[in-house]
């Protein structure tokens, strides 16, 4: 349906990570590279995709967040921006006076329908039913994201051609819209085999997949395909901080942990300074996009000043098996461990994990 | 090396709902049955061997709860009865004069010994060495359990033969020993592919498993077998009560959250009104065993008058897979849909890797 040689798409994570030469390079290689165009300008996109058409003629994916506007008194803008001053003084920051916190998105999604981008991926809702008849009008594919059955089943009967199941595991904001709790958080081995027997649409399975062995596991529990973040992020086509990937390569499963503090959006990243220190406010911020826009200057000059502690470091919890390597060889590694896996399977002599 | 046909180990759920006839079935079945001891007094245990015993011919384990005894104030106590007594108000109890909080592990494990079993599993620590010697003697193969990859090696540092990982999936108690925290709740589908590359002892996976499907899944992971619990707690031999098997049997996979209000101890239960009027209270119970023996009057009241409301519903996020059948049945089930399930990687018209 995606016309992808290999099942594996590259997630689109939001934020410098994605640029279009990783995008192309994962099409390239056989799989399907996303653009992560979330918080990026209309303008932004558009050259993007340009970019990405010039580097390669396979299929692509743009990913962008849908979401109700949240409401907002001037003074729960007050009160969090007093809960960031300490962290403000810590990077010599001023509070700075925010008067817009939308994102664009009428703006955004013109420019993927525009530009007849060929797949179309989104989180934290369902687009709505105007935007979806004009992109099915142009060809593009449409996939959702899912965190419960409930949710995969509505976006199926909304219209989508594509669900991915994302796994408590999964690093970055979780993808959940019908119910934020403790509750929507299920792990990948339990939610994937459910989901795939309550809808008719193909499932992506995503979170905790780093390897041949999780892309396997995946299919055999009834997926389509999988969708993997934590594993491009260090990539060497990876534009996401030298730190963050850092921290990525020697980190483990014990390093990360789910916070809203930076967004307003509950996501999974390598606990730090920022999250312990602002823990007890967590459930105070104010909603995504708002808290995002107000620890925008905290997370830039933070990563400016080469320092883990105010960032937001996405991840997700199989950081033991990331690896430094070029889009091209990570793609065939990630190829020919899923065949080696199902040749262990296949063979009882060859069952043993080590050879 | 345990001497079993499938790669499939029935937990140990302690509690009613091992009894004698599901271990001796699942291992009649070419499995692995576990009898949940931990609860038990030391004859009760000897009586279920020698059951057991009766009944297979087989390998079957024995599973115990290993732990420091922790200590705890009278205030403590007298604290906790104060939180508890609205509960115990609702189901007509008095608060209990409970002096011993202890559970005899040495007499349990001394019968574990004598009776020469010949597979020990445990959760919660690490068996000390002098009964470690003592089983090795009389050839009794060690389980423990690791909920991280750091849990794992010190489990085979000190001498185990096999881990279980119990991903963030699993119900019933976190096995978790060295770092009690949201850190050690990892998925399955992370969890055991980073264990399985820092040990050199068997892993076999536990969490969010009940079918087939997640069986190869685990395979593919490089587990070298399933420990499942849920779905043995539906079986026509389980004597869980009624009311939980029923819930399990209509559940969802966000139907449950972890809880430490029951035991002292985090575990996974479906979420009912213990748990959701005692939310507040979650960090501040004394801790495991003491907690239990305080909850022990209300959970067995709350059985007795068929209320599910004060119960500890323990049950995994697999619960829409859960079926009721016998254990004969059920594990014929789970060995063709296995096979199904590799039948389907392997013929290349499904196989999504193949080109």
């Amino acid at each position: 349906m995606l016309g992808i040689k290999y099942p594996i798409i590259q997630a689109g994570m939001a934020g410098k990570a994605t640029s279009a030469e990783m995008v192309a390079a994962v099409s390239n290689a056989g799989g399907l590279g996303t653009l992560g165009a979330g918080y990026m300008t209309p303008e932004t996109i558009r050259e993007q995709i340009q970019k990405i058409k010039k580097l390669t003629s396979c299929p692509f994916a743009v990913n962008l967040f849908v979401f109700d506007s949240p409401s907002c008194t001037p003074e729960e803008i007050q009160k969090a921006n007093e809960r960031l001053k300490p962290i403000r003084d810590q990077l010599g920051l001023l509070t700075p006076n925010i008067d817009s916190y939308s994102i664009p998105f009428e703006e955004q999604i013109k420019v993927v329908i525009e530009e007849r981008v060929p797949v179309f991926s989104f989180t934290f809702g369902m687009v709505d039913s105007f935007w979806m008849k004009k992109l099915k009008e142009v060809g593009t594919i449409l996939i959702g994201t899912a965190t419960t059955i409930r949710e995969a089943v509505f976006l199926e009967q909304a219209g989508v051609d594509v669900v991915v199941g994302q796994g408590a595991e999964a690093g970055g904001h979780r993808g959940t819209f019908l119910q934020d709790s403790e509750r929507s958080l299920v792990g990948t081995m339990a939610l994937i085999p459910q989901m795939v027997d309550h809808v008719q649409i193909p499932v992506i399975a995503a979170g905790g997949i780093m390897d041949g062995r999780g892309i396997l596991a995946a299919l055999s529990l009834g997926a389509e395909g999988v969708q993997m973040g934590t594993a491009f992020l260090t990539s060497t086509e990876s534009q996401a901080p030298v730190i963050h990937q850092e921290l990525i390569m020697k980190g483990t499963e014990e390093d990360t942990v789910i916070t809203r503090s930076f967004s307003g959006k509950h996501a999974r990243g390598i606990q730090n300074t920022f999250i312990t220190q602002l823990k007890r406010h967590e459930e105070d911020w104010p909603e995504y996009p708002i808290q995002n826009a107000l620890t925008q200057d905290i997370r830039s000059a933070s990563s400016q000043q080469g320092l883990s502690d105010y960032m937001s470091l996405w991840a997700g919890q199989g950081l033991r098996l990331s690896r430094k390597k070029s889009i091209h060889e990570l793609m065939q590694l990630l190829i020919s461990e899923t065949e080696q896996a199902l040749g262990r399977m296949i063979d009882p002599k060859n069952c043993a994990t080590d050879d």
